[in-house]
């Protein structure tokens, strides 16, 4: 039976092969060709035509239980990394965001004061960037479900699928401290405060991307997959094999010291950590200042599949987080 | 203990006082003077400044058990059903829409054929009026659910605030026939199919949308709740009672059919049942083609809330859906 075959679930083929086929359902029903879209499902974010120029718009959907814990973050955190991840897929874009829309589903014995701590968190991240929030919707419902919509704009919307043989690889922001934080409180433990904080609030880079744009990036992505997880969509996307150089990444103390206490490899959190929401893309000139050169982008060799190494070699170990998986 | 008070919940407060507590919380840390929104959260949607012009947005949250039934509705009803919700809110601005993003949470052991049959019913309804499906998000989670955020433009956008004394009130679509079908559904019946297809699959009228705004209306809003409460929405926001004549009312004989059956009033669907999305407005001069005259606003007396009457008295029966009530 074929990965759509009736019987077949959600968690037998998993979310990016889901992904996969909606899309390839929803072009048999709507057309590809003739799409008004610039860039369509995808990428960090759509871009649609608008009067004057266009939009970029991003939604993502955070459940408790498996995006957030209400015992590991208060309801400020969870709204400001929700709102966070959602104004960083705008910045994946090259661009700026202007408006959030924010749906919450919630129990009904949930109290008032999470959700208002919620709100303060969402309209706090949307201040750092001068977004607001334009409109939402309440509804009932069993678990705590936080459902964004992010609107932004950019000058030139860099997509993820265009990255080029020759290409330099760099990065802006963290990696790892999030992905150690993770580590640490999956543990039982609440310090170093420096990496469970990050995993509470990233601070996304958020200058970045419209930086980026400028400086010609050739492709970009944001990292909050795990850095493996999400140059792998550059490369597949691009075609490229993307080589990365271990010695490049400057490796947070607080990181080798959570990675001593927990017998794992700092490297380990850079490379597969997310939640960090750095940037990462591809440069044909000069990268911009501030970003830090991790790696080159080049021609995949006879029989060689577009993926990302490390060191020239495929990097033992996971690579990212998959729901149903 | 206040509204907003530690250990008050939030089914004790409902979700209207909820909606109106985040917004002045919100208020609080993004600050309303000063805000670029060109109409904030409160209405269908929000209009946003964007280049050479602007953009409408909006959200909504559907979760399963509350907002739909597997074994009511196919996954092909459900998905034309939750886009239609959506596009009726860019029609209630006068606008038309051009994009969707949809998000689901999804159970790991929900068949993939489920869901791509909800794809065939989003990119189906989406046809109907020229909108695309550009992005969203695919996460776990224990009861279905759908997050759609619809895109749209208007020439001229059309609040729901602004019905102003002595403007008429007049409808575009059906009333009556969803509500119906949620009643035979109710009971546990599977026809009439004419009231019962109307819940699983409505059919809003959505090129009435952008024609009440060229025709002027002063006021728009779609019947999602019931169009005693969603003209509540615009008493209230307006400041005017608005008196609504029930001789006016079309009633299809499918809904006179049913409320013989159940032993209820076919008015009582017209006036309180929801799931329709017929558009109800206020105009100040003439009425559109296709639309029908039920009744007009004016001042409040001395002492008289803002309200909406039935034949110059208040309705008695429900006034439509609230979540957590």
């Amino acid at each position: 039976m074929n990965a759509s075959g009736s019987g077949t679930t959600v968690a037998d083929v998993g979310e990016f092969a889901l992904i996969a086929l909606i899309r390839e359902r929803l072009g048999a029903v709507s057309g590809t060709t003739g799409s008004a879209l610039i860039i369509g499902p995808g990428d960090d974010a759509a871009e649609i035509p608008a009067p004057g120029g266009s939009l970029l718009i991003s939604s993502d959907l955070l459940v408790e239980g498996r995006h957030f814990r209400r015992d590991w973050s208060s309801a400020e955190d969870v709204g400001r990394k929700a709102a966070a991840a959602n104004l960083s897929d705008i910045n994946a874009m090259g661009g700026s965001a202007t408006a959030l829309t924010v749906s919450l589903g919630l129990p009904g014995d949930l109290s008032v004061d999470w959700v208002l701590q919620l709100a303060d968190g969402l309209g706090a991240e949307c201040a750092v960037v001068g977004a607001e929030i334009a409109g939402g919707d309440i509804t009932a419902s069993d678990a705590i479900v936080i459902a964004i919509s992010a609107v932004g704009q950019a000058t030139r919307a860099v997509r993820r699928d265009t990255a080029a043989p020759g290409d330099v690889i760099a990065f802006a922001g963290t990696l790892g401290l999030a992905g150690a934080g993770f580590a640490t409180l999956s543990r039982g433990f609440r310090s170093p405060r420096a990496v469970v904080d990050a995993h509470r609030v990233p601070t996304p880079p958020y200058t970045a991307g419209p930086q980026a744009a400028a400086a010609g990036a050739t492709a970009l992505i944001d990292v909050s997959d795990g850095l493996l997880a999400d140059l792998g969509h550059i490369a597949r996307g691009s075609g490229v094999v993307i080589d990365l150089d271990s010695a490049a990444f400057p490796i947070s103390e607080w990181v080798t010291t959570v990675a001593e206490a927990l017998g794992s490899e700092p490297l380990r959190y850079v490379l597969t950590g997310g939640d960090d929401y750095a940037l990462v893309g591809s440069f044909s000139h000069e990268i911009p200042e501030g970003w830090i050169r991790i790696g080159v982008a080049r021609h995949p060799e006879l029989g060689e599949e577009p993926s990302v190494l490390v060191d020239g070699a495929p990097y033992e170990g996971a690579q990212g987080h998959q729901h149903f998986r």
